[in-house]
């Protein structure tokens, strides 16, 4: 029974909801503040008045992020998850990548980072007795003019060949994640075991949103850098392990062609790398770090 | 140094990023479930965009729903807090509320509602100690069309003078709060006290968005109603006192002028409503509820 004045009078008295919200926000000296609340509020309110989201969806919504605070501790980042199987967080590295850049390509940050990972001298294994294949990973840093960075700042993280990181593990003993130093030739080396592809935590609000979209939360095979070095960005990436079924299906959007690495498999030898002795294969991934200036 | 080929890049890639999160919805089976993840995820996707978002707001962003999670428990509902205050709650009600209507209007529901409320007879004093003036709060309960609508049923909630609910109070002992049905006739009656304007809880992540915006927490004061009857849409509101400062500053944008009711102020006298022997002066409240019946 809506009539055309019934229309406008509706939009009209939506808009300066809107608009009302927006002034509210007038206040602050922030200027980027201001920007970014303006923006946020005038998506919310879009998103609201699109869907004409329903009171009850609404009580869905507060209910959902109830539940993803509720799960969320030090080792259990929901809103991460969230923001990841929504692409929020690639989009967010997408906006700030340049389009042509020589630099190593960005992904996601992903929800099992930890603070304080343990230091290791280079060629070291950072794997702690994790379950998987042994898996060596060297390469160097370099400026996009191709100069060497020396000393660069390597994290990374990696899942066990379960598809488990330490922290997931009942005992959250640190392992399969540690920090080093490239050389100051600007080269780096490490043992770990070959990471494998794994859901990613689905037994919460994120795992039951996954379900009702019909949705896998499967992740790619992949190691997890982050490299920082005065003077540089700082590069939070992963590394692919190329043939991976879900290479083309990651639940979290983060897969980019050029970060997709052969991982080379030797047959047991007694003259690995750095010295090891092993009687079992091992895999080999060599990758080529390249830093962009700070601007 | 963007070209404008770069630009064209730029805006493909990320054009392509939200095309392909709204294809992962696609296999759900659940048309309403697929049209709101995609507005969700456009919205999300545009706002992240628009702002260019950086990664170090990404982080705070986190950072701030973790806090929300870890604030909210059963009687602090940090999330219905962040959706009031950037008038989404309101948005919700808007978009539900027809542009002309006899009913009576809506409001948020805000974060004090409690499923268990005691009940009440018709007249009964609801505020069980509450500290503030006694304040008699009577009406009748129609359909849009004048009939009476019978023994609806009432549920009110409101803070003391000193603006706190119930369940901010360190004991959390259930007063100011409850339910009765209306009689036969539709009548109802109650005696609660005076309600105060209020700052809604500041102390958490919310508060901190109001502090950078230069926002007031305050509300003005106002008796929380949810009225529910057979046949009828089930309407959640306030009523408003009449004079109140902060009519025009709601820090949740829920005041509408159709819910602002005269607090009329009694002396003393030994004649109040109900029986009441009172020695103090107290106030008295219309408030006639109109429902609007379901489609
Ligand atoms: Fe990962
Ligand atoms: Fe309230």
């Amino acid at each position: 029974m809506s009539t055309f004045d019934d229309v406008t009078e509706q939009v009209r008295r939506e808009s300066a909801l809107t608009e009302e919200v927006i002034a509210s926000f007038a206040g602050s000296t922030d200027d980027r503040f201001r920007t970014v609340m303006e923006s946020l509020v005038r998506h919310l309110h879009g998103f609201v008045r699109d869907v004409r989201l329903s009171s009850a969806e609404w009580d869905e919504a507060i209910a959902f992020l109830n539940k993803a605070g509720r799960i969320t501790d030090d080792h259990r980042q929901e809103f991460i998850l969230l923001s990841d199987v929504l692409g929020v967080s690639m989009m967010t590295v997408g906006v700030n990548s340049p389009p042509r850049s020589r630099a190593t390509e960005s992904t996601v940050f992903g929800p099992f980072f930890v603070e304080a990972s343990p230091e290791y001298e280079r060629g070291q294994d950072i794997s702690r007795g994790m379950s998987g294949m042994p898996c060596y990973v060297h390469g160097s840093v370099r400026s996009v003019d191709g100069a060497v960075v020396p000393s660069a700042r390597i994290e990374v993280w990696a899942a066990d060949d379960e598809g488990f990181y330490d922290v997931q593990h009942a005992d959250q003993e640190l392992a399969g994640r540690g920090h080093l130093f490239a050389s100051s030739a600007g080269e780096y080396d490490f043992w770990t075991v070959q990471p494998a592809a794994y859901p990613i935590p689905h037994d919460g609000p994120v795992g039951d949103l996954l379900t009702a979209a019909r949705r896998s939360p499967m992740r790619p095979a992949h190691i997890h850098f982050m490299v920082s070095a005065d003077g540089y960005k700082t590069l939070i990436t992963h590394i692919f392990v190329a043939g991976d079924p879900w290479l083309d299906g990651d639940a979290v959007f983060g897969v980019k062609s050029s970060l997709i690495v052969d991982f080379f498999e030797h047959p047991a030898t007694s003259a690995a790398p750095r010295g090891r002795r092993l009687d079992v294969p091992w895999s080999e991934a060599v990758f080529e770090i390249v830093l962009a200036p700070v601007d």
